[in-house]
């Protein structure tokens, strides 16, 4: 099969980096050095243009920004007579659009870091004609309904987030009692030996990132608008006040 | 060392069946069927009443309601000339009430269940002279301050009850989808296995106690009331519509 990739950042170039027996190939059309070192120490094929990439890929993969998803899909989109993958951190609305630009699209969230044998699921019509991926990257196909993949990532968020927030309020009080290292230490004791570690470095990382997230959580928020997010709202409000 | 029980239920008895070479008693009076059937199968030492049980303990260790600490130390603190072990689960208020009623008090939290290896936190002046029970189970001496023990138990309190709030609220959106399998499934790629079972058991656990959840967490709100608990008021909130 014949795969091209559009962007060459840390998903695309280590995904490449993981999939054997096909012909994989990307373009180094307006690319930065950076990425154009990049791909050459990847030893995949190089394209003149990203248009005659997208119309020889029997499935192109995308993993640029989310910012940029949309106009990548109108741009490349109809190009492709294959499959479009959409790797890249959107909206289940945004996919949706996306899927109304190109001709085959899959749904798709990474659940996990791209370091640490992350999950790639799926969802959409055309979904199972990439569970062959799933020799190279743990692969699940959850429905075959544009929208499902994209929108278990933004759930899960509502957890993950939450939790952040959570550590922090906990963490926050102990911290005046002096309290704040057995706080962790007493979790740890149902939680795991690999709580402590984890928790301070989602404190630090929800604080350090608090202007992003907090974009993040409006999202969730106003795209579940219709759902009982009381907890999560007030979540919002913390992290809004620690910008 | 002669150690006494007042109260013989699932954490005493247990302590009790721990405890090696010392020499353990309680009293049967006034006790339940039940509770006596208990004491005799545990083979320690029956004292006729509790009055002189606690005159002839070095140590005394009382587990028996939460709402029975205060009347307890009442009559018998003072009785007792060696320390005062408090483990009921009481807030750090009522700590500081007790140990103004007894001679020698340990301000006590056991954090973890008493099935599964729990570890009995220990504050005050004399938590020192209570290093030796650590043969018998995990001890951790936190500070010199009565309170500090039971303190650390509510503030371990926000983080876990907070917690089953923010699984309760993604699980249910994502009901709403028909994606709660998969969520639980998302967060135990980066939780852990046995994040899912956990989760499901803090769900079932805080709907089917939800009205004493709503009023520990009240305690919990009131202690702290002039810390910053936005996210624990809100699941407070959330948990009440529970009940």
């Amino acid at each position: 099969m014949k795969i091209g990739f559009i962007g060459f950042g840390a998903l695309n170039s280590t995904l490449a980096s993981k999939i054997k027996k096909h012909q994989l190939m990307t373009s180094s059309e307006e690319r930065s050095i950076k990425t154009i070192k990049a791909i050459e120490v990847s030893n995949i094929e190089i394209i003149d243009s990203f248009e005659s990439l997208s119309k020889n890929s029997d499935l192109l993969i995308v993993s640029t920004s989310p910012a940029s998803s949309i106009a990548i899909s109108q741009k490349y989109g109809k190009l492709c007579k294959g499959i479009y993958l959409d790797l890249n951190n959107i909206s289940p609305k945004t996919s949706i659009e996306v899927s109304n630009n190109v001709n085959n699209f899959v749904d798709a969230a990474i659940i996990g870091s791209i370091e640490n044998n992350p999950i790639l699921y799926l969802s959409g019509k055309n979904a199972f004609k990439l569970k062959f991926l799933n020799q190279f990257i743990p692969v699940k196909i959850i429905s075959d309904k544009i929208g499902d993949a994209s929108r278990l990532k933004l759930l899960r968020s509502i957890y993950t987030k939450n939790l952040s927030l959570v550590l922090i309020e906990a963490f926050d009080v102990a911290k005046e009692y002096g309290l704040e290292n057995e706080l962790l230490d007493t979790i740890a004791i149902t939680e795991g030996e690999k709580f402590k570690a984890k928790a301070i470095s989602r404190i630090n990382n929800t604080k350090k990132n608090s202007k992003r997230k907090t974009e993040e959580l409006f999202e969730i928020i106003e795209y579940f608008n219709e759902s009982d997010l009381e907890v999560t709202k007030s979540s919002y409000d913390k992290l809004k006040k620690l910008i």
